[in-house]
């Protein structure tokens, strides 16, 4: 049987999402990009999301909105929540309910119907230390569900979930990055960018990019306020 | 530790999914209903829904509106294709691309925000024959991959699946039913019925459903055309 090359990428319009969407490109895949409009602060992480795509020349991306905030209980879909200023212990408010599950599941129709086998995601260490949905246990537990849960695999074919960052640090990620010539300006990493796509600065996904890339010693190109 | 009484239940305005409400209050839950308003081709089945969750007297009904047109590949949600009027062979071209998956997903996303341990869908082994999503061992690998996604999950509480009709067929779920004072008139099974809720008699979904009532020896409620 031929290998099938296509495959669906979730990019998010972040740096981990851009990097990742290199690395399939990499590996030889016919990228697909799936972003979601989920209610999310500010749109200029779908404008970056556009971007991204575009300049690594995907064969399709589709934008799904979808209305987490229908569901709540998160500080980035419930504006009445406040966005912390810091990092946090524990599993951050910032955390969505049940988001990678949605994510996956929509990119898994989507594979499903132009008939892909490889889905990508860009979840790491970094954020698997607050949230469960992007523990490497978790990344397996959601794949042997995805080979059951399609036609596809009814007909033997396996559905594979890659999470190529899952355990890099943020520099790793950076150095990984520019090796496959990612270009960081068009991304947008901050939790409450302005209308502009200047970065707040102060947020845990903001200082989390800094520390990432004083540590791998690479100018962050990002706009801050 | 007190047992948490919320449940979940996925409600379509079927009659399998009327049963499934009616088990979960039956064993005591406290059931808030979840329906999707999916680009489906008639929205009789959101008023049965609707009408179903009234007289079940649930906590809370939510209506989510998902896209899956944007996904494609199936008949119930592309209107190029059209809807088979008899028994097929295989997996049906009515199966939408990992819809019990994306539906789950929201469930299990609802479900952490109220801090329900308990979800319910109407999944049976009439469905099982053909949709691979509908298979015991895709619930059990579903529950599995929730167990890891949830913050619940990593507060040590267990999520749930429940798919009470699973190795029942039609018959057996509308005896079910009745026991439990269900009214199917409530309820609508067509996969193409028109604006008032009058059903074709002639679909898969039809032709399951008056089997169903021929072989339990009950009237079937339903209005045909």
């Amino acid at each position: 049987m031929k290998k099938n090359s296509k495959a669906v990428i979730l990019v998010s319009g972040g740096l981990d999402s851009a990097t990742t969407l290199a690395v399939a490109k990499e590996q030889g895949f016919d990228c697909h990009a799936l972003s979601f409009d989920y209610g999310q602060r500010h749109t200029s992480e779908l404008t970056a999301a556009k971007r991204v795509a575009t300049a690594f020349n995907v064969k399709a991306h589709r934008i799904i909105t979808i209305d987490l905030a229908q569901i709540g209980g998160s500080a980035l879909t419930d504006r009445s929540i406040a966005v912390p200023e810091s990092h946090t212990e524990g599993i951050p408010i910032t955390y969505v309910p049940a988001r990678n599950t949605i994510f996956l599941s929509y990119a898994l129709a989507w594979a499903e119907v132009i008939q892909a086998n490889d889905i990508f995601i860009g979840v790491n260490a970094v954020d698997y230390s607050g949230y469960p949905d992007c523990r490497p246990e978790y990344i397996r537990s959601f794949e042997n569900m995805a080979r059951l849960a399609t036609k596809a695999s009814v007909e033997g074919q396996a559905i594979r979930i890659h999470a190529p960052l899952i355990n890099l640090g943020k520099a790793e990620i950076i150095k990984k990055g520019i090796e496959l010539d990612v270009d960081y300006s068009l991304t947008i990493s901050c939790y409450q960018a302005d209308s502009e796509g200047r970065a707040c600065g102060r947020c845990e996904s903001c200082l989390f990019r800094k520390e990432g890339f004083a540590a791998a010693g690479i100018d962050d190109p990002a706009r801050y306020k």
